[in-house]
């Protein structure tokens, strides 16, 4: 039986597994986390909308009625001739090898950022953020020295991206709107949200239009925007940012990471042992098929693979990740394969309550309409039924209250 | 105005803070947790039917409407004259104080064992345990030695009252119905559980017929209990159970901690500076209004205060907290106060599926009815109706298909 190996269970290498059900293989999916989790919607676990549970899908749960796919809890270490290789020394033989180990931040050359600057990637960075952003409101309310209660009211999101964004349109929902009636001696709604985008404009991948609908919506939050800046420095009192010639420093005691991708070190492995190149992110280039050059067995899918006009979004993952598993079947049957065709379904992004920017096809929208396909859309691509219900209950209950019922402070901290 | 400072959010403190909402006074609740926590549904966010935000409700957000309350976020340090002091340094000046901390577990003179038996007080706790007992079955898989393959399918919980007794249960259900088809190497069914009793039968401050109910359910699902039984060691390869004169190793690879309990370390300060009285378990001793003996302005409530004949579970935390409101404001009025009088609603334990032990009044059941019961106790008491919602909802789904969502395995583990 034709062997297929997948190391990754996000959207591309979990719908690849999905898609292979009825393939005549035996697949082994290799994840070092035992859940899917659904990143899109993990900055509202950093801003206390939602738990981890809810947005997290226990892989051996979803693919258990899949009789000819097992799943291994692992970390890759190492690739040898027709071999996966765990940490723990186990060897897993391939025929057809998909790696879809994805992406995760990059500091820019400042590895020393990193816990200054927590990026968003799994639950532990979602609920570290949560921690950090509920503290400092803790801590302000406490403090009587004024400039040091504003440098904990100060919160400084690098990259406007999506996820910037989607996480500086939250915390200025949480100052203004959630925590309104919640303290004594702060006003909530003093808080100061910067966010920096090195591009002139945010969401620098939308449409230009979108862009300025998104920097309105956020300016109406509150959230301050420095468009064509970067940050040069970060340590314990704040951050600067240098915008042309000028530059500032901002007094903050939490500043969030949303910049900067770096492909997983699965890349640097591929390229040692299996002749990959890379592009400067780390990412791997591939045939129009998603194999490597000269290593037809071996596909590279989602944020991992560098495919040119791809961008790096959960649609683009699940495209791929199902083309890989179409191209084995289509193999095992020796019928011929197309090269992968991305098709761009489009771009969301949401900034608050009843707003969100869109572009679907030719349609560019914002407000409420974005706002509603962005919750549609989103509740449509959730792993599980379950999981589904829960987060459009908290969503309701969030919508009429203004509370955000997943606040809590969590791990270690100092209070 | 009347300054009363409230020690500790959870249901003792929680309960007096809130009744004091239309007193004459200013009320300081301290905790230093952001949240109240339903302790009694811990046990299933241990094993992965909830998650830690739905059984958890911000302390601020709970009291946000209460104007004559703060909330601060602390840890007290020391009581001087008048004043509790926190780890920070601030001081909070009190006319009347109201400890409710409660107790953490107890090891019987081995804290050492801390870390190899984890207890259940903390949603920290509550995931580390988690992350236990899915890794166990996930190392079972992966495992080819028969020996320590079965020492991963080895369960010990150590403690037969209900806490016990319902982490028992839960883990009869993951291995039979939960993880059914999880895995492909091992049957999860083959998981051994046993819970390890001190007294001659579980749940001994039970009637003796629901202790003889559980037992049989326990068996069931496929729970070895061992009732006149100690644990005299704890190492990483399992635990040594005396039960009269014999002694017998379990291997295990897991074991969770549901025995005895020690009250919080305000027991002791209070004992230094108000002169309290401790039993042995470091709980005070109090006058028949809950006040320590020639301290009238000091109360304590909750599991931190040692009431005869008043167990240690949230109606009886409840009832006290509502006491200490209800003295505060008699005495502002000058009006005569009664003591503390307990009234005990009864007692249940939840085992699984459809099996509980219940003594409410005179009548004691179990089976379906008393499951009915429990469900609807549980949600009736939650607090909020966002996470009562949230708790249904998982609970309905998980009745229907056996699964529980919430099964992530989190923080530091080694795949």
């Amino acid at each position: 039986m034709h062997r297929v190996v997948i190391i990754g269970g996000g959207f591309a290498g979990l719908n690849a597994a999905q898609l292979l059900k009825h393939a005549d293989a035996e697949v082994t999916l290799i994840d070092k986390r035992n859940f899917h989790l659904f990143q899109p919607l993990l900055y509202q676990v950093a801003t206390g909308a939602l738990s981890p549970g809810e947005i997290a899908a226990p892989l051996r749960y979803v693919l258990n009625r899949q009789k000819n796919t097992r799943v291994l809890l692992g970390e890759v270490s190492d690739l040898d001739a027709g071999e996966v290789v765990l940490k723990d020394g186990s060897r897993v033989p391939y025929d057809t090898l998909i790696v879809a180990t994805g992406a995760t931040h990059h500091y820019f050359g400042h590895p020393e950022w990193a816990t200054l600057a927590p990026g968003l990637k799994s639950v532990e960075d979602a609920t570290e953020i949560r921690t950090r952003i509920l503290l400092a409101f803790e801590r302000a309310e406490k403090e009587t020295d004024p400039a040091e209660r504003q440098a904990n009211l100060t919160f400084v999101v690098v990259g406007g991206g999506p996820t910037g964004v989607e996480l500086a349109g939250a915390l200025g929902e949480i100052s203004r709107d959630t925590l309104k009636k919640d303290f004594r001696h702060i006003n909530p709604a003093d808080a100061k949200i910067f966010l920096i985008e090195g591009e002139p404009r945010l969401l620098p991948s939308y449409p230009p239009k979108l862009s300025k609908s998104a920097e309105e919506s956020l300016t109406k939050l509150g959230v301050q925007t420095r468009n064509s800046s970067r940050v040069t420095e970060i340590d314990k009192d704040g951050v600067t940012v240098k915008t042309g010639d000028k530059t500032n420093p901002i007094r903050t005691r939490t500043v969030l990471w949303a910049a900067g991708v770096q492909a997983s070190p699965l890349g640097k492995l591929l390229e040692s042992k299996a002749g990959a190149k890379l592009d400067k992110s780390g990412r791997v280039l591939v045939e129009p098929d998603l194999s490597i050059a000269g290593r037809p067995e071996i596909l590279v899918v989602g944020d991992l693979a560098a495919v040119p006009k791809v961008p790096g979004v959960a649609p683009a993952a699940i495209q791929q990740g199902r083309y890989a598993a179409k191209l084995v079947i289509a193999r095992l049957r020796n019928e011929k394969t197309k090269p992968f065709h991305y098709h761009d379904k489009g771009s969301l992004a949401t900034i608050g309550r009843n707003q969100a920017v869109a572009e679907i096809g030719s349609f560019q929208f914002s407000g409420i309409l974005a706002w509603l396909a962005w919750l549609f859309i989103h509740l449509l691509y959730i792993v599980g039924f379950q999981n589904r219900a829960l987060i459009a209950l908290q969503w309701a209950f969030g919508y009429l209250t203004y509370n955000r019922g997943a606040r809590l402070i969590t791990g270690q901290y100092k209070t």
